[in-house]
């Protein structure tokens, strides 16, 4: 069987699916209209699924006619609150809100690898999980819910992918073990005491105090956690908006923290804090901080990633299967590889110009939503025989 | 002649004008009603005025019988962006404008001192020039330009007071040489370059930036100024509003520099500057800066600001005529000091409550404005004697 | 009664015995061969003292065949750790040890002052105590001590002068208040926890534990101590010897705090504790320290002050009498002030080329002792008949 | 052929040779007499050497009887300025002199090897070069100077090991790529101005900049070096010893950078350089520096580490080869993998107590020099057929 002609057969509605979502994004948990478009394609075919998953989550399930392994498939739907800035027929028609990560392509890949396993179903054997999951983008994510709801209840092993602007097309990005990171988020309103800039005596500057917090929180990446370990620790907002002459009362820093592993997680929140503390004590000041525990690691299982490698080097539309460096990026898809074993891949979709994922003028080359419905189903095929 | 009775007998008049003020405020360079007001004072007692004086400027002269020196007492009547929060009858009816600096006392209390002049014209020596000021509390304010139109030509020596809400009634501040600050101010936007969170390899972090800027700056009054003059550097503004995993391209600083001697203030900018580069440098970052100059120190002609504790001393509504500590505040009376002899002083308005200037609870003891009145009145008047 | 000119006729000795003392300097608290000189000197007159006064301090008393005040004046004659560099006939004779100060200046001075009165004691009112005081230089100071041992008991006012090399001869400053700075300092030293500089993760690294240490007490000065205020903080020494891949265990840092008024005294060492308590916490690292509450505060009494700024104006040989800026360098004549009224007033010495005290190099015009013996002299006689 | 039963006859003689080298330590760069007992170790052999190659080093030669590869092994022999804390019969008898990195049992392991190599000479094939290298504590090193001076010439293939008091005996640790860190170093001396602490205005206060530049310099790896690459910054040395109330005239600064690739290595180095740039300029401050270029990454070949890992799995004597995570350490056996493939691996040899490399109680059990021995013989002859 070569799963990659008959995806080539459904390109043109593989397609089809990716514009129309992608010109009717919807924002993390509000994605209703991307669910019941899921559920009607189901619904035409005769597919059984289960709607409202932990959420805005359907789940469709097909059960070959041989018996064998349950093996899942995970695409999510959501979008991101970005403006679209591309000048393609396909443009966002929600102002404000595009398809700027690639849901849209995963998506269509899943409905069309479903639509694919339903033709086979009696010549296959085991039983085919194909996950779509909502609100990806945005913590604390549908995968819990989902998992929580029973989306992996049976099932023996998980695949999930990731279409990639940064990867020319035919190319398969795998790694064993930490592929993407812990992403942990922290908003800090720091509480001083305001005034008139010209009497500081007077005042405790929330300014000062939310400044040298910042640079004191450069040295738990710098002296406390292990060179050989990655972190990062990034303050992204930083927001005390008073007159020239009029001191801080307050300030609101807002920022991430990024991990592989729990040990280093849990040192780089232990030292967080410990900087946190000391900083207001020097400066006698008090803060509030709503600290959010986000996504753990994408630690992905040895035997299904090198699994996946051994996939794609069959695959003639592969053209390169290369180990990834780790990213500092997260993803939901780690809750998933806690419960069952699986790997997450990138596919690669260069759209023919530099643009990062997230930006308003990103896009994908649709072929690489081919490469990766192949992936998708030869993996899920041929783990039926795998030891 | 006993200046405080001829005062008292207009106290109804006085406290009815600055409640009219108090009621009615307009914001720096927008004073037109402010200013017709005061015309029509002026108008129905018949005292010459020139309006328009380097905008909304109104400046009265009142010639004595006698030959003497030409006396010039000067009062501001801009009010505040701030919304008045106290429950009185006189509250301000402009939503989001407060008199809240007393301005409004300064006015009603010069133009009782102009109508009391006018009554005693036929015994006066000498010439009052009565300078109705706009424009105090915002650079570049209007001292520069009613000077630039003239106000001071052929003034010997000039007298200004402010109403103070933290001395007691009955209380008069004196000093000589530098008593305000020169108060110069900046907006910087530090252009870093932005990206996610968890790159910042890709980035030039504007907050890690602008922190680092925070902190140096400390160094100009810790280190570079001397332990016996006085200097301050704060920063009010600092905006970098993003989101907690994306890293700042710009962040904006606003702040202040207050010093009493131009040697000091020509150092500090100096080395503002210095850091400021040097800081940039370090981060290959760059930077837009808009440096205001604003008004010079408030320096008291030592003869004039004797000549008016002496008067102090004399009158019996004054109970107390203490030298002040200077304050890193500032006024743009500093302007007519660098043109004429002269001095300001302040005079006691406590309300009987604990509120700083600019607070939207400020007010004043009424009764303060009958003896800076008297003050006004005797200095203006025994100036003609003085040697 | 000229005091200039008697002082004039002593002129040589008063040469001879500044040299003898020059070249013959002693340390602090060390100073027995220069109380011996003392001593001699007025053995040899037949002037009545008392010796071992609190330490090496030597006390004479001249008394006034008429009744009157008893006024003290004051001269300190410790030496320097420093190696005169001068090329002259009279430089030190022991290496490392100099009259970098003046002190060998300030004794010549009050001994010819005291043979003077010793010669005019017939005709003289009142009591006059001449205070040699040793140790000036070295916390505690000898003054202290001095003062426990009862040399001020009786005592009405006290006078005491420093020779300037940075003023003209016949130049003498004064100033009421504040005048010298009080001088406390800090030895700290900060434990972390060292280790090899590969492996930062296992470390408290005490050198950039130290480093933030010494930026955040910039914001003493520059935040917390009012700008009109003066204050200082200064770290001299920051001493973590190690190899450069050896992370520090601990780091030694030394400086002083000085100030004009008690309360910002308090308010300094409080603050730094403040800052120093925080910081350590921030690195979960320990210290200890050694803080040295040094002499208080020179602060000149009003009355005693203006009455030597006027005996300086009567003087033919003092050309002109300033108010001096106040110094934040330190002297425990502030210990008299405490008990006694009085005044420290400054004498021109420039030796003709710009040096300061403390230096290699230092010296003084040797008129500048006969300026500063005729100050003493009449301010003393004349106090008897001051009101 | 069991190497190790080979091995364990020579057992007493690998310990004599090891605690005579142990009791008699020499410098880096000074360690003749240990050269002179390794060539009488091969004189008393017959295996001929060449001495004094690249300065102290010694390269001995063994052909095997029948045609091969030609494969190096190495063994460092220098010792450390610590002193030997340790009671045992075969402490350093040399005060401040110490085998603290157990180089005494990598010569002691290598001089076996070679003693049994030449027993089997008749049976072997190729030619097996003895690189006894000095001096690889202290920069430049020993391995540098020996390879100009052809120690390689003709050498297929290079294999060292090091023995680790941190892993138990039988333990192999094994890295294909990066295993140690490029090491360089730097010390700096900043040039402020000097001053009293009472004057921090007419200084440039060299503890202040210096602090500075320790924070700013936490940067390059918080913010500068890509999350995913190793790389520290560690400044071991801080002295600026100046008594409390003198402000610095110089701060001497010496540190350590250490990455795994050349690209993150001149980052770090040109970034280092930007911040001391902008940090000077911030303060009008000037500095010298001497920054030296140390060893390159050990960056392990892959084929030759695989190869030796094979070889640890076949050998009874290891119990455990595991796959190494990288550490920040240097070692010049950098320079041999940079001319010919080769690997370097770490052989446990934990005393029995917990202890570091570079400690007083440094101590190795010496069982782990018969598994380095075996080791090393088994992949030296093995090579021979491997492909």
């Amino acid at each position: 069987m070569n799963v990659y002609e008959l995806v080539a057969k459904q390109k043109q509605q593989l397609i089809d699916i990716r514009r129309y979502l992608h010109m009717h994004p919807e924002l993390s948990f509000q994605e209703q209209n991307t669910a019941k478009y899921i559920q009607a394609f189901y619904d035409e075919l005769g597919v059984p699924y289960r709607a409202n998953v932990g959420g805005n989550g359907v789940v469709a399930t097909i059960t070959g006619a041989l018996p064998g392994k349950t093996v899942a498939l995970r695409a999510d739907f959501d979008a991101l609150p970005i403006q679209d800035e591309k000048d393609v027929p396909y443009k966002s028609t929600i102002p404000g809100v595009m398809h700027a990560c690639g849901h849209d392509g995963h998506t269509a890949t899943l409905l069309i690898v479903g639509k694919i396993l339903w033709q086979l179903r009696d010549e296959l054997r085991g039983t085919y999980v194909l996950i779509h999951q909502h609100a990806e983008e945005l913590d604390p994510g549908g995968a819990k819910s989902m998992i929580e709801d029973g989306c992996l209840d049976g099932v023996d092993v998980i695949f999930g992918t990731h279409l990639s602007s940064n990867h020319d097309v035919g190319h398969i990005g795998y790694r064993v073990g930490p592929m993407m990171a812990a992403c942990d988020s922290f908003d800090i309103t720091i509480q001083g005491r305001g005034g008139h800039g010209a009497h500081p005596h007077q005042t405790k500057d929330a300014v000062v105090i939310g400044s040298q917090l910042v640079l004191n929180l450069q040295q738990l990446v710098s002296r406390r956690v292990s060179p050989i370990e990655s972190a990062v620790l990034s303050i992204g907002g930083f927001v005390a908006d008073n007159a020239s002459n009029v001191i801080a009362d307050t300030a609101k820093l807002s920022g991430t923290i990024r991990t592989f592993t729990e040990e280093t997680r849990e040192l780089m929140e232990q030292e967080f804090y410990r900087v946190l503390e000391g900083t207001m004590i020097a400066h006698d000041a008090s803060y509030t901080i709503d600290f959010i525990k986000g996504y753990p690691a994408v630690v992905n299982h040895e035997h299904e990633t090198l699994f996946v490698r051994d996939v794609a080097k069959q695959l003639d539309c592969v053209t390169n299967a290369f180990e990834m460096v780790p990213t500092m990026g997260g993803e939901d898809f780690a809750y998933y590889l806690q419960h069952v074993p699986g790997t997450f891949f990138y596919t690669g979709a260069y759209p023919g110009y530099d643009v990062p994922h997230h930006h308003p003028m990103f896009d994908i080359d649709e072929r690489g939503m081919e490469v990766a419905a192949a992936m998708l189903l030869q993996a899920a095929i041929e783990y039926q025989s795998a030891s």
